[in-house]
């Protein structure tokens, strides 16, 4: 079962396993009630679909915040992601799904209904894709500026280009390309 | 004397001196003179400053590229890496330098003095500073910037973003930062 972990693989989760042995109890207990609890107590907000232990949760509650300016995500990780990088203070969107024709996915219809219905009740005036940079990020970006067709709402997204602290070598010819084809004026 | 090589360390110099130790003579020999050849036959070319052993280089004889547009890059290294992934069909020219205060480097005088001489001779239309992602790569296309200041050329940069094939949460803290300053508006 520890092999189901990501990162974990056979011989790993036999060290985890002799590691619990070794260890205290008590201290196992409590390893075990915190697992249950996380899994139990939390759940997906009900305005932004984030995970939650509050409802609605910390940033939908944040006064403070941008509440005129949305960013979405395909998952609750990538909304940690951006909120651990402290480089965004609107509010999110977590999609719970992206476009894969190769894997048969789609963006579930009652988020995208229920985005249409936040953009129109907030009065949201830009939207920021934070989709995925490959080709589901982008199909799922296409279809997201699809269903906000006609909405008074500016769209934007996240930029491709050379990662900060790289050099020209080091960039895939893809990124390359991208960082070529998007370059900015300097102004 | 191998261990100085990039890459190699004491252990592998001395794995690469003991297979040397097992060739054949002939091998070695003409592995030598491949060695002497290469460093003794290549000079930078006068015009781009690129590495080359034909006077001017293979990419500065090419007429079928556009001679409107030149993409400026720090070492040939860089050059060489934007030629192999084939997203440019322009020319270039290598500062041979960049602007890192710290290890107190500098663009060299001569290489930015050539290079206003071959903006106005070729006429050139669009400069796209191709410098490294990082800050001695800023500090270098801001020096640039200004030593063009005045004359009739559009400067663009290669853009920062989020490099392609990842994922939201693969990416570090700044080049977030950075995507999400320059994100682009979806038309």
């Amino acid at each position: 079962m520890w092999s189901r972990l990501p990162g974990v693989g056979e011989k790993t989760a036999r060290r985890m396993v002799f590691f619990i042995l070794k260890q205290d109890p008590l201290w196992v207990s409590e390893f075990v009630s915190t697992i249950s609890q996380v899994r139990e107590e939390t759940h997906h907000c009900g305005e932004c679909g984030c995970i939650t232990d509050i409802e609605p949760c910390q940033i939908c509650r944040d006064m403070t915040r941008n509440r005129k300016i949305m960013c979405i995500v395909e998952s609750d990780e990538d909304c940690i992601s951006i909120e651990q990088a402290g480089i965004f203070n609107g509010i999110y969107h977590v999609l719970g799904g992206q476009v894969s024709p190769l894997d048969d996915e789609d963006i579930p219809e009652e988020s995208i209904e229920k985005l249409r219905q936040r953009i129109r009740d907030l009065k949201i005036e830009e939207i920021i894709l934070a989709t995925a940079p490959r080709i589901e990020g982008d199909l799922t970006a296409f279809a997201i500026q699809d269903a906000l067709k006609g909405m008074p709402v500016k769209i934007s997204r996240l930029s491709y280009g050379l990662p900060v602290g790289g050099s020209i070598g080091y960039a895939d010819r893809v990124t390359l390309h991208m960082a070529m084809e998007s370059r900015k004026e300097m102004s």
